[in-house]
């Protein structure tokens, strides 16, 4: 059956998301055809919005309503530790774990030089500025242990190298917890091994 | 972590989606922070216009943006059989299978006595219109096989029996194709053999 344009139009744009397949575009489109006109305004307003009151904490640039940020505001957090992620969604897994009391640089990205994306596409040169006026001890490296993260996390390195007095750390690669080691990949288990500590 | 209030109240909104949990809420709207403007404006444009674009058939009561809509425009349909639907992704399934030629009549739910939804929160009192006005050979009633499908049918039956010429009936019950008799339940085990036919 031809869908009606507006509603193949919207289900287009709801298979843009992720996850979301053609089948359940249309699932989601059919159940808007039926939703109370007062949802779809919650909806649509709360997308819409989004753009307009989410902006970047000019600090550790993560997306925020407020600037700065509620990490760079707590007086309680350390502020001389600094988590690189390469994203947003990185620093809500950091902060989900609860364990880390430090604040954040978010980059927004990593080098790829292959898709064109190189240090003035992410945020590198706000680290650099943070790292050069802040009294930060420590910045620890949490970029993926994918190629583009380790080129990053090797960027770094190499720009922060002018702070003497700076401590410069990459998160531990190894064996998840509660990982199978025979299930592992080469590469993890490389770095398990490599990593490996006395106890 | 404490989202920002922005993202809370989106990922609110997308949790109210159907089959959309607050996880994959969250990863939906983590991929707006980061989506391009165009792709929000047609995303937000496409839900909101589908109030203002889609209406209902004045002959069928299905979803449309014409009206007539394009099946009950589509002179090559037989005006003389009329399908019922409780909704719309049942006309849509129907007209995905693809082989029935004749017109439709959405009745946009079912009778509903428990949830206090009676006769005149359906679409019956149009599609008596239309048995009356129009030169309708046969209604095929497509309610579900639920209790309230099934009240539905039983409904319907009793309204138009007054037009004396009306050929009435009701979409067979039985075993899918490809079904595993051993795992139907007792009621469509029930309804296949009470349906049975020569061979």
């Amino acid at each position: 059956m031809q869908y009606a344009w507006p509603i193949a139009r919207l289900i287009k744009a709801l298979s843009g998301l992720p996850g979301i397949g053609e089948k359940t575009a249309q699932r989601l489109a059919l159940f808007l055809l039926n939703a109370k006109k007062d949802y779809i305004e919650e909806l649509v307003g709360s997308i819409g919005e989004l753009g307009e009151k989410v902006g970047l904490c000019s600090m550790c640039m993560t997306f925020s309503d407020k600037d700065p940020c509620a990490v760079c505001s707590d007086a309680s957090r350390d502020e001389r530790t600094i988590c690189v992620v390469a994203d947003f969604r990185d620093m809500v897994a950091i902060e989900g774990a609860g364990s880390y009391r430090g604040r954040y640089h978010v980059l927004h990205g990593c080098l790829a030089p292959l898709k064109g994306i190189g240090p003035q596409d992410v945020k590198i040169r706000e680290l650099m500025e943070r790292v050069a006026s802040d009294a930060v001890g420590e910045v620890i490296v949490a970029t993926p242990f994918d190629s583009e993260g380790e080129a990053t996390a090797h960027y770094i390195k190499k720009v922060l190298k002018p702070f003497n007095n700076l401590k410069l750390t990459r998160i531990a690669s190894g064996i998840p917890v509660g990982g199978y080691i025979e299930y592992m990949d080469p590469s993890t288990l490389g770095r398990a091994m490599e990593g490996r500590k006395d106890i």
